[in-house]
């Protein structure tokens, strides 16, 4: 065997975080393992890419087989490597994130489907594998990229309150404090948060008010994408 | 065989994009390739990662056999694994980069150290491989790290002037103009960006100013590293 066909003894794979949001808290789709290694364990879904595969490619398969939907922003995060990470040889993962909203999903007939479910990310359990840490990862990933770019829009009704909006960002931003009651971030304020998405000057006042709601209906808007992109073809950068 | 055998056939790389910074244009060291495939092209200085290697180290062991610098910051960018990218067979690579300053280089005695030169990224040729691609990642992620994190400072002298801090970010962030004159970025405004970068409470004013100069002498500022740390903890984001 020459030097380099020693190298060619690796396996790669994509792992699929799936955030969701459904006006609650922000969620994590995981499947429970069939089979050994971590058999019986809650694991990123996830997969090896075949020979043939580009990775973006099979991690819009693993995406679309697991929850049926297909032309999703998917976004990768980062390789994970470390030496003994899987115990079936060296195989490193690649992390992509995604965010859906939780009512567009549906269980697909596909078998790791069926053991999937919705974990609020804030109580994740111990997973399988270094998916922790790539949970992890991608969570970070995805608060950046929530406050800089409007990806959070795409979770909400077409017209949504100025409290619902809040919702979703409070869902994706506020990290639980631990046990000793420390690191937790605070709510947001509502005043300063009104302020700040309503200078952006993105949301479209539909001079609408909510129906059929107890409390005094409140106004309703709209995310109007087609300035959005006008704007960053100006050099604009969002930031809340 | 088995069926998860074949997937043990691929390998991965590490690849560096090492950016570099004198005082005047942003530059990238690039190896010429000695053998084949891509016999004499320009490329990224990068390796196979070993067996027993992480990726993060075999990314370090690139950098330090190149420049020998340790302890340099380095970044996990992306992988890149589209199928046909490599033609000894299915090689992915996961690209990094870092920031040094040129003074820091010396040529080290490993053999692909020899061929190393620093190229202005504005005027890098067709590179072997997917290497112009994987230069234009590293490229955007420097350029948004740089807005949001004060890695720059690392690369002027202890004291600077503000005219030499913007001439680090406009090497960084001016785009030029391709041959159609489009797409080229303006220089930084000099009010503005003094404005900006004051505001940040993050420079400290020596109450020095410039020796040995034929013009009139600038004022001398260091950058408050503990100060900087102090302000991200308590929730700063840094934003130029």
């Amino acid at each position: 065997m020459s030097e380099v066909e020693s190298f060619f003894k690796s396996a790669f794979s994509v792992d699929n975080v799936i955030f969701g949001f459904d006006g609650g808290d922000l969620k994590v789709l995981l499947i429970q393992r069939g089979a050994a290694p971590y058999k019986g364990k809650w694991a990123l879904p996830g997969d090896l890419v075949y020979p043939n595969e580009d990775l973006d490619t099979a991690a819009e398969r693993v995406l679309e087989q697991l929850t049926g939907l297909r032309g999703v922003y998917l976004e990768q995060v980062k390789a994970f490597g470390a030496v003994d990470r899987h115990p079936l040889g060296r195989v490193i993962t690649i992390a992509y994130f995604s965010l859906i909203k939780i009512s567009d999903y549906t269980v697909t007939p596909a078998s790791f489907a069926q053991s999937a479910k919705w974990h609020a990310v804030n109580k994740v359990v111990e997973l399988a594998f270094d998916h922790n840490e790539i949970l992890d990862s991608c969570l970070r990933r995805l608060r950046r990229k929530v406050r800089m770019t409007p990806i959070g829009f795409e979770l909400l009704p077409p017209k949504f309150t100025l409290t619902e909006l809040q919702h979703l960002y409070e869902a994706i931003l506020i990290q639980p404090k631990d046990k000793k009651g420390k690191n937790g971030n605070k709510g947001i304020d509502k005043r300063n948060f009104r302020k700040k998405i309503l200078s952006t000057n993105l949301l479209h006042d539909l001079n609408e008010v909510q129906e059929g709601v107890a409390h005094r209906p409140a106004k309703l808007y709209q995310f109007d994408r087609s300035k959005y992109e006008q704007l960053v073809a100006e050099g604009y950068s969002f930031d809340i």
